[in-house]
């Protein structure tokens, strides 16, 4: 079953032209955002967020960008919504696609993603256990901006293969990317992404050696050791982690003119130090600020017309 | 003392005269709606949403109706009002008054709603101990869709003697039809109803007699046992209520082709069964749906020009 | 360093020309209103609202305000933001300040909110344990529709040193009025701005003597004995602010005619009497209404272009 592109659920079920055609649609609202040229190409359309983790760049991004596309957001958390007290989910999904044009959800369980689109009404994955589709959208949109291209170029992912190396896997490769993940034993990415980057031969590398990760590479991204709902095991995935940071030395490895992409929020001096995020702080907002720009493309394809 | 149509608080006191006009407005609306026609009949209103009970269909459908006539929706819980720390009502009435353009409010005490009519702004019932009237214009605005007309049917609703009983009554009768309610003794509906009820002669029926109550109905409704609220007393109300379903046997005993409605959320095996509810899955949500338009219906009526 | 007018902090380093410009834009917005004449100054424009303490007025008034100007608000609680989860200010700032067009502030230290102002992005005081400076605007603008002029009328203000009596003292200051604080010992407005005040000579006086300070004045304003964050402290200052009232008494001393503001929300029978407060609750829910035009005043100066 594919979702795309009435759904937008993962990176790994978009061809590497729809990224692509992503992409150029955001570069252009991007553009237009600069030059204060107007794009109500979603005027009337409205937005449900569900929240089950809180978030700042995810909440403001979605409702800022439906609201510089004419339409509005409705923000919903789970206290709002009647499923907190055991409505099923199929009368809360076939009540919502009577009201709102789109819906946007954050949450841990990615099935419950799945579920809701079973309703009849556009559904885009704002992040879950499995897969963060729209941030790897923004760090694709940035290393284009930077870099001019996507393919041939390498990325190296640093750090817990959660979601984000999930997403940054499937969509590299998608692109024609390489991608290495370093992570410690017991952190892999996801069993179903590795099986589908094996289709990719070596393209993919997948080694606990931070330098070899490296060499060669491009672009270096990281994101926190102990995400949202990891709180409990935080102390134990401090010691698991420990040098698997973006550091000058990390940097030293990796090409000249390499990037630096962090998803945020970071903890300096843990997946990366306060000399090397501040020192491309300018590209790490750059990929906060594109969070916007790529998101209104998804929200443009899914629901326009 | 009557509040409409400067204020919505119950159907009572609305004539049938005046219930048809505003299904007739919502009609229009739903038919613009489906067809793109915009209506920003209400361009540049505010309308402030207070609830103190949460909500999935009643806040969804007023902030997406609002907006749809050009409007914008300010959602307020008890939290963000001072009416929390204990200003009095009449100082918080007096300064939405001078910021907004109208209020609709879900709470506990009817009184309470009431009382937010006497600083010369709109108020709104989005739903009380006492009334639903939202809820039941929607219902007679699908009944009329599916029957094509309302004088002379007859709708039973099965189960507590609650708000939505008390509107289902004086809406049901104001516009001609006939109405039998079945409920347990000691859960009958407010005795101010049924004093208004008394006046309709036998258009009215009281009973605990389940196959009574359906004999020739057009329309069977039912709701949960047992309301937000009511949690302390669920057991005993799971006991009083046994048997005050929604199920193949009810509808045996009503007309063939007979509705079935529920405002939901359900609960199915208790007032309704599982078959019962998914075979009239499509005009249930139709129902919910019709909050949409029956409530943009009210919204103008109350706050045009 | 100067704030105004990239940013709205304090009243203190507004000039009395710049005041009265705001207020001639808050007269004309409150004009065009009252008439029906559409001002969307700020179509297109975001303002993200950070709620660190609940509030009717502001968060309403506010979030009105940016919508009548074509704009949209965000309403952020602390939750919503990773702000609450141990993310440094200058990452938060420096997202926002990629996805808004301007940030309210309702805080605790004044400090958090100039630090918020050196990411790029507009920054308005909502409210902080120093200054209160939208309020004391509304509160001039009010006088002004009263009085017909600000130069030369004397302002006194009976009870607590706290936030708005420094907003006072300075506001009145700079716009040519003469200003009066009485106060228990202990409780005296900040040091800052008594430092400053003592610049205006006979201009401003501090006194614990309640008669002295009412006399030949034209406006009365309090405030409770103790805002949020004081819980603590109520007993204490129960006792402390004892006589601290404004009442039939403390009028009588006044001008004839004197004004009676108040921020609200009242405690009646603390700082002010029912009947003197219901006496004046024309002019206090102008006041009120006030904020509105003023906040749209302030938004157009920041954000406008």
């Amino acid at each position: 079953m594919r979702f795309y592109p009435k759904h937008f659920l993962t990176m790994q079920e978009l061809s590497g032209e729809e990224i692509i055609e992503l992409l150029n649609i955001a570069d252009q609202l991007k553009y237009e955002k600069k030059n204060g040229i107007p794009h109500p190409r979603l005027a009337g359309k409205t937005l449900g967020m569900i929240f089950q983790k809180s978030s700042t760049r995810t909440r403001i991004s979605f409702e800022v960008g439906i609201y510089q596309l004419g339409g509005t957001a409705l923000f919903l958390s789970p206290n709002d919504l009647q499923i907190g007290r055991g409505e099923p989910l199929s009368d809360t999904g076939r009540c919502l696609a009577r009201y709102l044009d789109g819906i946007m959800i954050r949450t841990y369980a990615h099935e419950d993603v799945e579920r809701l689109t079973e309703y009849g009404i556009p559904v885009v994955n704002g992040l879950t256990d499995y897969a963060h589709p729209c941030q790897v959208l923004a760090d694709l949109m940035t290393i284009r901006e930077y870099k001019s291209t996507l393919k041939g170029l390498k990325l190296t992912f640093i750090g817990d293969g959660n979601n984000m190396a999930n997403s940054l896997i499937t969509g590299c490769l998608n692109v024609g990317m390489s991608i290495s993940i370093a992570c410690p034993k017991g952190y892999e990415p996801h069993e179903k992404v590795l099986a589908y980057a094996a289709g990719f031969g070596d393209k993919f590398t997948l080694t606990d050696n931070i330098q070899k990760a490296c060499e060669g590479s491009d672009v270096l991204v990281t994101d926190v050791w102990a995400s949202m709902g990891h709180e409990a095991e935080a102390a134990k995935r401090l010691e698991a982690f420990k040098g698997y940071q973006i550091n000058d030395k990390t940097l030293f490895y990796a090409n000249a003119e390499a990037m630096v992409l962090h998803c945020l929020p970071a903890h300096r001096g843990e997946e990366i130090t306060e000399e090397v995020l501040e020192r491309h702080a300018g590209m790490i907002f750059d990929e906060a600020e594109n969070r916007l720009h790529a998101q209104k493309a998804i929200l443009i394809k899914l629901m326009e017309k």
